[in-house]
């Protein structure tokens, strides 16, 4: 007798912000696996901005979420039974089986995991998609030399908080962007940033000049908007901006974006880019941040939240900051 | 009796528009020529958009310019005195000897040219800046592959026919943006783009997707707002753009950008450019473009004015797009 699977599928498009509305919890059995196929309960479900995007029936670089069907998204759990020969129970894997307690997998979206020095819910964080995602940014499109400036927006974040201590490894002054005191102290105090400014104090342009004093020479932008431009302000020739999120236009109203003046008069380069189109380069990324996490070098926070049902919140939470670091839904 | 010079230099810097007010002709003698100094007669000199961010004093790539100061600008013209052993009396030089009728100059900035085949003036438009400029944005930052499509703003102007004759040659759809219909026609019929969308017939998305059926690879921005913007959304993945030009601003007024986020879902890589960072590639670019036009393979448009009084209205019409192709002034 098989048990029960909860799912949280896409119940509507959101009209502008998301609200708890737009989700719904079905229960479904668990159905019985086919030759290849392995099933997983998991532990963490991962909850991340560009799941917003999805949401939209816009184009995006992610296919569109689909109505009535569970909601896309990392997960890591713990392999309860397998008809294909690569997997064994008990063993821990990451994949993407989306927001329910068990998932199916044919096993090419499987990967086994070490959780002997690296926890679980790491992996669906610095050791996962947002820990690729920075070394991707820093690595590949800014690439800073020792002694230049990097500025990283949402820098509490799973991905800002990465890319700053990755930066200064490098030799480079890191500068957070982070909204609240407590978050820019974190930023500070624990994850080691030169400096990190408070982006709801007010004061922007002033307190990033004062946190930049030799201008910016690389930026690693999450959100967009106002972060976005006043950083513009403080590039210097021949900057690099990674663009990442613009997590500020995520609900839907469209952010108009001054200072593109800077673009042309400092030279600068500008690239989007999103993880999955490299994907060659994950065991690299992933191999090094590993390294680090496992051996204390690199700190990370996680936000957890309890429970399948608390998703839609953990997420709704996430698009408005309420986060600290990585978000995740613990299942068990 | 050294001869009289006229200058036109700037009266003061404006505010929003420039008016004919910002500028004041001034004269002055010739000054004795000191050892190593070369005395040109200016024949023709140019005007270019770029001149419009030097007259403010805010930060450019480029030193402002200085008040009361004579305009600075490219200038094509004939030795008429030598104390420069490297230089002859009726020698054709190219330098950057301003609006005025005699410049004098040590010889380091200028260069003798062969006008046998190709007249003097085009030396400060296709075979000079603005072309180095198509070179330099076309190979360097959209590099495009054959059966892409590159669109180009300001596909009429000096800079931007010749991205578009590049760009063909390259095997690409190159579709022009120009304002009005005479300047659409030409850009079709006489610089040979595959179509060209009239901005100011009101319907630009529709008749730049119209124009772009398998989207867009590469954008040649010489406008920004409006343009800049529609480009953007009809962005193939992995799409470039050349930011060489914000002149839909240049009169002070910011204009914001939309579609950042295609910058992000695309995946575009936006680069700014200043063509005179890039020195070492003008002998290869203008090779290239000097051939071309020798053998009639590439086509270009001047605007003359008359008499170098008329370079501030000139000027200013450049601005607002009154011109067609290479704005220059002749002097002689």
């Amino acid at each position: 007798m098989k048990e029960t699977n909860r799912q949280i599928v896409l119940a509507s498009r959101p009209q502008g912000k998301v609200t708890s509305a737009n989700f719904r919890l079905v229960e479904t059995p668990v159905p019985e696996l086919k030759e290849g196929q392995v099933l997983v309960r998991n532990h963490f479900l991962s909850v991340d901005p560009y799941m917003r995007s999805r949401m939209d029936d816009a184009k995006s670089y992610a296919a569109a979420q689909e109505i009535d069907v569970v909601m896309g998204g990392g997960t890591v759990g713990v392999v309860v039974e397998s008809r294909n020969p690569a997997f064994a129970t008990g063993q821990n894997v990451v994949g993407m089986l989306g927001w329910q307690l068990y998932g199916i997998d044919n096993g090419t979206n499987l990967r086994v995991i070490d959780t002997t020095h690296i926890p679980m819910s790491a992996y669906l964080g610095v050791v996962g998609m947002p820990g690729a995602t920075a070394w991707y940014g820093l690595n590949k499109i800014i690439a800073p030399k020792a002694g230049e400036t990097v500025v990283v927006s949402a820098a509490s974040g799973a991905v800002g908080s990465v890319v700053g201590q990755l930066a200064k490894r490098q030799g480079c002054r890191a500068v957070g962007i982070a909204g609240g005191e407590e978050k820019c102290r974190a930023v500070v105090e624990e994850f080691g940033f030169d400096a990190c400014v408070d982006y709801k104090a007010g004061n922007l342009y002033q307190d990033l000049k004062a946190a930049t004093p030799k201008g910016i020479d690389g930026v690693f932008e999450n959100v967009g908007g106002e972060c976005f431009e006043t950083a513009l302000a403080r590039m210097n020739p021949f900057g690099r901006v990674a663009l990442c999120g613009l997590i500020a236009g995520y609900n839907g109203q469209e952010i108009p974006l001054r200072n593109v003046r800077s673009i042309l008069m400092n030279r600068l380069m500008v690239r989007g880019f999103i993880v999955s189109d490299h994907l060659e380069l994950w065991p690299q990324a992933l191999g090094e941040i590993g390294m680090l996490v496992a051996t204390g070098a690199l700190k990370y926070r996680e936000t957890v939240a309890q429970g399948l049902e608390q998703a839609p919140e953990a997420f709704i939470g996430l698009l408005s900051g309420r986060n600290f670091g990585k978000q995740v839904v613990k299942l068990i």
